[in-house]
C-alpha cells in the first residue's frame, strides 16, 4: 500500500484548460474532479444524477432558470437530477466536481464543451 | 425553489461537539457531513463502502494498521471499504465526510463514540 493525500493545489497546478474535468479520486461508483471554470457554459442537465459542486477558490454562479445561486470559496451546491442549470465564472474559479462516474459535463446537449471523460490528474 | 448555497463555516460555527457529524446536502443517496473532530478516534472499518475525508481546517491523521496519511486543510482521502482505519487529530480540525445514506461514524465495531445518524444542521 501507498496510502498518500490529494492536495487540492497541488493537483490544480497540474492542468490549465478550462471546463475540463479531471478525476483525483473515486469513492465507491462517484468520481472526485476537478475543474477550472472561466466564462459562460451551456445550459444542460444531468437526468440521472444530483452533480455537487464545491467552490474552492474564486466565484462562480449556478444560473437555473428562475434563480441563480452564487457560490464563493467554502461553499457547496447539489444540483438536483433533471434540473437545467447552466454553470459560469466571470473570473477564473476552481471547483471540485462530485458525481457517479460516466457523467458528462454537457448532460444532456453535448455540444464543443463536451470534454473528454475519465481522465486522471 | 428557494435555491441556496451551504457556507461550510457558518455552518459549522453552529455546533461544538466533537466526532459528531451533522448532515449538510445529500446527492442521491450520499450525505455530506460536517464533523469537529479532535483526540483518537476508535479503530474501525465500513465493511460495505469507502469513506471520503476533506480537511477544510486544521490537521488531522488517518492511521492505518501499517501505515499513515496526513491530511492538511485543502486536501482530501478516500479510506477503501473494508480497511481498518482510525482517525485523529491532536488540536481541533474540521472536515467534510462524503459516504452513503446510513453509514454509521463507528463501521463494524459502535461503542461509546458512534453517533447519532442523520443529523441536520
Amino acid at each position: 500500500m501507498a496510502y498518500q493525500a490529494i492536495n487540492f493545489k497541488e493537483k490544480l497546478d497540474l492542468f490549465s484548460e478550462h471546463w475540463s474535468p479531471r478525476v483525483i479520486a473515486e469513492m465507491n461508483d462517484y468520481q472526485f474532479k476537478l475543474v477550472k471554470i472561466q466564462g459562460q457554459f451551456v445550459w444542460h442537465k444531468h437526468p440521472d444524477t444530483d452533480e455537487t459542486f464545491i467552490v474552492l477558490a474564486g466565484e462562480m454562479q449556478i444560473v437555473f432558470k428562475e434563480e441563480q445561486v452564487d457560490l464563493a470559496a467554502g461553499e457547496m451546491f447539489v444540483v438536483p437530477r433533471g434540473v437545467e442549470h447552466k454553470p459560469l465564472a466571470a473570473k477564473e474559479c476552481r471547483i471540485l466536481v462530485i458525481e457517479p462516474r460516466g457523467v458528462v459535463n454537457t448532460g444532456d446537449v453535448g455540444g464543443d464543451l463536451t470534454a473528454e471523460n475519465d481522465i486522471w490528474v
